[in-house]
């Protein structure tokens, strides 16, 4: 069976642990969970590894080096999942980083580093409604704060981290050794449809975008819809659709920019009264954050231009900002070097979605390869992605790797 | 005390009658109605008027004319309202008809015709979701099976009916005599700012508007929002909001046009997903029904032409068509050259709202005057009329009531 083969299978096999009947969901420190990491580690162990479990849940295997005293290379993803989600986000990047041991195993190299491949144990932020929770604690940016978060069922994130076996109380002994830690590679489905409309298989990612998460409320004036001619309107709802078309057109004139309404409220919200108010979110992402404020900064005047226009109030409210995550310069370089033995040509694409790499970033140089994934589809059960794909994925981490050891060894 | 005075008064002491603490409620056959219509009576009968309450619970006083065959000519309005509403949407043209009536006694001045002022047990239609019952009933057009609608407390119609003193098994009997009736005018607040715009106390109206409701649904594709590029997407808001201002300005390009959408829905509506679907509702109104049949035919192309340039489906259903009502030629030119002695000029308006005339015109020509009302506000605590626009009304009833009895007298 091809390397390949092997990931598929297991991707299979991993998605029918779920926590809900029908669907794949497994969320951080769940039954499902602890399920995943028992299996994950077992072939982890069958490459040849040795498996542990930090104080937060993040299963870890390591493939030791000659030299006790040798660096660290970080090889992952994350093994929790959306509600409904695909198999693919996060488990491929694990099973191709064990395809990798797997690989090295078979051809004896020994690399001049160890390697830890990690399957984190929240990415996705699902049961607490905060990301990264296990390369948060692996990079010492954990809040502790949120350890008194609760779930649906009232549980606090402490007691979730109990049961399932974790020492809330020792998250801080599972921060890495930085002095240690050589960097972090990642292979991740790309999210997105470039790669299938560019008709490769990977590409390499350049940064990870940062983000403005912003919420616009429009105020005009109710009215029935009647007997209040056109000219004497205030029509909250007017005044965002046309905010709603100078996003799009913006984005669309604005390389590298993606801009997003992906939620609208009219009230009152009835269909013979003139909307009084309506609130928006935008999402803007650019992997250059001097771009992505610049452009927050132009919407936010679109929008007050638009409403002084109709009489309409502009409220804009800035709900989350995170600052973009550029790839190291390096490890991209030896990844697209590596790349290009396999592809022709190796685009370079900014992530749009956030990944553990961002939050790994803190501590250690990083890259990231995207794998092509059916009509962009993620966070849904029609994920797919193409077994050549995930060969080729092999290949190049394969040669990555020997590529960094060359690297090691000559700086030895 | 004036003649507006005293319809002030009315209408402040009416408006204190509500099922709700604290806001004015007064729906169909509610204890507040039986309330309201027995003050009401009380007026009626000092102003010289024998009452009665029909079988659906409208309450009628009778200005008899000399002759016990004389034709009878209608006024009035309705006594119901909807949730916190105003205090004169209904019963200013009540007590205006009252006030006439009145005048007429004071003056000793006998119409060849007798004179029904007419409260209506329901026009808003909030307890049972179908508007203009009182109207319904006494013009022969009663839907029996509506008997059998239930309230929110499980309460059917007929029950009601019953409890309120009225007779739902004589609905017919209600019915008004065709041959005998001469026709039906009514008073109303405008509830649309174009009066308070062109700073003028009433105005005629030329016809109560048809109207079209449609629901638009835009299908396109979910999409992550951070990772796929603006030019691969089939955005439903997008499609929706082009929409949205084509219709806005449709309407303002099209005299006499008035166009809404004042219900929106996105979904899977989360900020960092790009909107699958939207749907939207529609409502067209104009006194021409071919003008709003072309109007809403144009829209639609106009849909589905935004929806061909973005790869976005477009559903459009018809939720439901009213047809125009035009106001009574005669009458109206009546009430027109009445209305010119008290006000240079005299605009007609078309109605956007429906109201009791336009049952009422399914038997007998009917004609409306509008009064200003603040800041075009109505089914709102708010609303609100100038004791001077009221005494505008009332003289131009009067006057109206003297043209009209001058003609019968001659034609007698």
């Amino acid at each position: 069976m091809s390397a390949a083969e092997i990931v598929m299978q297991r991707i299979d096999a991993l998605g029918k642990i779920s926590e809900e009947p029908g669907r794949l969901t497994r969320t951080f420190c769940s039954p499902a969970m602890r399920a995943a990491n028992e299996l994950v580690a077992k072939w982890m162990r069958q490459a040849g590894m040795i498996t542990r479990e930090d104080a937060i849940g993040n299963l870890i295997g390591r493939w030791p080096a000659q030299h006790p005293d040798a660096k660290i290379f970080l090889l992952g993803s994350h093994l929790d999942s959306v509600r409904d989600a695909g198999k693919f986000d996060g488990p491929l990047g694990v099973f191709v980083a064990i395809a990798c041991v797997e690989h090295l195993r078979r051809k004896k190299i020994q690399p001049p580093f160890a390697i830890d491949v990690i399957g984190f144990a929240d990415e996705e932020g699902v049961r607490y409604q905060t990301a990264y929770l296990g390369s948060k604690v692996l990079a010492g940016v954990f809040d502790e704060k949120d350890l008194q978060r609760r779930d649906a069922d009232g549980i606090s994130m402490a007691d979730a981290i109990r049961q399932f076996g974790g020492n809330p109380d020792a998250l801080k002994s599972s921060r890495l050794n930085l002095k240690k830690t050589l960097g972090y590679a990642e292979v991740h489905i790309e999210q997105g449809p470039v790669l299938e409309k560019k008709n490769l298989p990977i590409a390499i990612v350049s940064a990870i975008a940062g983000q403005t998460r912003a919420k616009i409320i429009f105020e005009g004036r109710a009215a029935h819809a009647g007997t209040t001619p056109m000219n004497l309107r205030r029509d909250a709802l007017c005044a965002a659709a046309q905010f709603i078309l100078a996003v799009e057109n913006f984005a669309k004139t604005n390389r590298g920019l993606v801009a997003t309404v992906g939620q609208i409220e009219a009230s009152p919200g009835a269909s013979n009264v003139i909307p009084a108010r309506t609130i928006l979110s935008l999402d803007l992402r650019h992997q250059s954050d001097s771009e992505r404020n610049i452009s927050s900064n132009a919407l936010k005047n679109c929008a007050q231009k638009i409403g002084r226009s109709r009489g309409v109030s502009v409220k804009w409210q800035i709900v989350q900002e995170t600052a973009a995550v550029p790839s190291s310069v390096e490890l991209s370089h030896l990844l697209a070097t590596a790349a290009r033995r396999h592809q022709r040509q190796v685009p370079k694409l900014p992530s749009g979605a956030g990944h553990d790499a961002a939050v790994m970033a803190s501590i250690a140089p990083v890259a990231m390869l995207f794998v092509r994934c059916k009509n962009g589809i993620s966070h849904h059960p029609d994920e797919s992605v193409k077994k050549e794909d995930v060969q080729v994925a092999i290949n190049v981490m394969n040669d990555f790797l020997f590529g960094l050891a060359a690297l090691h060894k000559k700086s030895d």
